[in-house]
């Protein structure tokens, strides 16, 4: 399986905010991520980077634009 | 391994831009991958969809935003 999971920097600190991610869209201004169990999250962010091989997808607070 | 393929839609037809990439983050309006083999493809586009169970980025064509 190739779930990735989702953390966010915000103010400098990372933070784990969802696992087992299986889509990203983006919905305006912010990313929303549905995981394995059908939860759906939606965070005022960008992307940062997505690295596949690690199973990272890292967000910036949009706080900080 | 969990590498994706990027497509690329434009004028509402999808083609296949990038195989295996291992990441992907964003410059400016631009989207920037690189592949498994070390390659780096800068495209305007914006991120329609990222599956990661499917193995698929789906990029927009900027030219339509």
């Amino acid at each position: 399986m190739c779930e990735s999971h989702a953390y966010l920097v915000k103010s400098g600190v990372e933070s784990r905010i969802m696992e087992d991610v299986i889509s990203l869209t983006l919905d305006g201004d912010q990313i929303v991520m549905v995981s394995l169990l059908g939860e759906e999250l939606r965070v005022p962010a960008r992307i940062r980077e997505i690295a596949f091989a690690d199973h990272r997808i890292v967000l910036e607070s949009a706080d900080h634009a």
